[in-house]
């Protein structure tokens, strides 16, 4: 069995843990996808919990199963939830994922991202372009356009593991980052599959790094639970194409099919070495 | 006519009112369920306001119908708006309900709970864990696990009528507390119904407190204003549940459901005496 | 070709640009129109952008392509970020919308949009009852009643011309004022259409704000743009109702329209002289 026979086979063993251990993700994310990144969870079967106050963020996230960081509509208030919140799980084990939208957009933004990232995330989750200005961040910390492949951020990826144990750079085809094993060297899975309606619906891509921190609840390395999480979308995204008439359609078939989803036989044909 | 007869003879009447008089209904509620909060309260034929800030919730409960409170996602900020709020109804003498959302989780929504908890609800709303909890905050201020039923939490519904005349016990079996008339003892309705995707979609829960609060606008009792939002929300939860997929289908069709509902034929085979 | 083929020959025009620019929409919305507003700028075409804090979005808004503004639920932290956001779209010249949400309400509301006012929106949106309370609130200064028809409001939208280029009253009929070119006088564009569903979806008014600040950043004048934003709302609403079995089913189907609307086939026989 090879390295992504390996990958495919935990993905659905993930999946049916997932199922019965209904993971507590605990989810500082934006004010857009908060109610898209709450039903995508419950959908999953996972259980999620918006605590966001520096007043409590940190004391729940002890408690948590993981947690999740969403910086897409941050502001002084947020992101000191998000520093006690990341304290409180750093400090009791429970791994966290940072999805740093459009971090490179101002300079509140990237003064922020620079912060958090230094905090060691278990995961990172971001699209070609997010990935990319990431790992100039230090460097030359400015926006670049959001028309790239994910393949073109691959060796941003490569370099940004020395922050995080996996990357996660989603688009047409997603490639994840990490290692099998911890005495391995880093490999990368791709996945093609999913749908071109997912960036027509706000907060797909923002729901994806709490699913990410709902299966690193579950699995043994953040490589495994961004596979896990990467599959499990675009196969529910690929159901939910079939019936979809448009954005507002596929966003709710897209809830249904999460639920309900084909797992296995949406694995058996896709995973492929990267 | 026996009580629960009354009780339903009285449901009806109030839905039809509702629909007539459009109650204004504040809400300052979490971030998660307050766009399906908004749209329950219009499907039901209720006005939705959410206002929140200090700068003006107590300006604007004194002119409201009904006020709820959720204490979903609280933080000082909000926390400061939920009290000039709620004395600007009690100064008013608008009902206000309170739905305190996971509030044995953390050491500040304890402390929040239990200032909430003494400025006279008109009704409290919660799932059985919850209410539970809510009981005992004063003795022993910590959480319990969310996996009772209704029924383990009539003992400490009954409790918690010190400080509120209604207590409704949100499950798959609601129980509501409270007096049918200000000279009686206080009864229980048990309501049977609804369907299992209601706490698989984020704001299910959230939007029932704020549906009874609409309801005290039109209602003579606490009692009455919560069997009436329970038997609309489980009824047309019921007729969803026919052509729903999962749980993003469910939730739009219970939205149809709450605009077309058929509560007379729901109420007529469901009440029965606690 | 009369004023008003002209301004049909634009609206068909825009759209398309629309489609093929994809303009960055900053928007500085509510919390309950947030996600709505965001699908309906991708449904259409446009990118969104939710950035609020003080700490960033008078850069970002530099950089936008237009910035909608909308008072649903504000607090001082929101309007700071507001001010912040507003100087820095007008130092660079990126125009502007306003949608003075209940302004009327609170004195803390009409404090706000006073202030909000004064600073040159390009265009400004609203139903009639608020059309009619912002052209008095210099002079009176507090709430009105909300079942004003748009007719109702020309007077009003005809004086808040001093305020900004264009005034657009919402409602079953609307009415959008301003030049068609800027050395004519204002004229009005009436336009008759959509469903009695919007009303009963929350958000679906804020959204069409947020809609006019997209068809800004590609069209000549704020008339052509609120008369594009209108009629591409209308025409998918229209479209929506013929599927729609309530609420729930409507704001789905309307989104999918959004992206998928026959606005030739509505302008053809829509446009008329107000």
């Amino acid at each position: 069995m090879g390295v992504c026979d390996s990958e495919l086979a935990d993905s659905w063993a993930l999946y049916q843990r997932l199922r019965e251990q209904t993971p507590l993700v605990q989810c500082i994310t934006n004010y857009v996808a908060m109610n898209m990144t709450a039903n995508v969870l419950l959908a999953t079967g996972a259980s999620p919990a918006m605590v966001h106050s520096e007043a409590e963020s940190g004391e729940f996230a002890a408690l948590a199963s993981a947690l999740s960081i969403n910086m897409g509509t941050p502001s002084p208030h947020w992101a000191a939830g998000m520093r006690t919140a990341i304290a409180g799980a750093r400090g009791a084990g429970v791994p966290w994922v940072l999805d740093p939208v459009a971090h490179a957009a101002t300079a509140y933004r990237r003064g922020l991202v620079a912060e958090l990232l230094a905090l060691q995330p278990a995961a990172i989750r971001g699209n070609a372009s997010e990935i990319m200005a990431l790992a100039e961040a230090g460097a030359r910390g400015h926006g670049v356009d959001t028309r790239h492949e994910s393949q073109d951020a691959l060796a941003a990826a490569n370099d940004l593991l020395a922050h995080a144990e996996g990357i996660a750079i989603s688009g047409r085809v997603d490639r994840l980052l990490g290692r099998s094993t911890t005495d391995t060297d880093p490999i990368t899975i791709s996945l093609a599959g999913g749908s071109a309606w997912q960036p027509r619906v706000t907060g797909t891509g923002c729901a994806l790094g709490a699913l990410i921190a709902a299966y690193l609840a579950v699995a043994d390395t953040p490589l495994d639970a961004m596979v896990a999480a990467h599959a499990h979308a675009a196969a529910a995204a690929e159901q939910a194409e079939r019936t979809a008439h448009g954005p507002g359609s596929f966003a709710v078939a897209w809830l249904d099919a999460l639920d309900s989803v084909d797992l296995a036989g949406f694995l058996s044909d896709r995973l492929a070495p990267g």
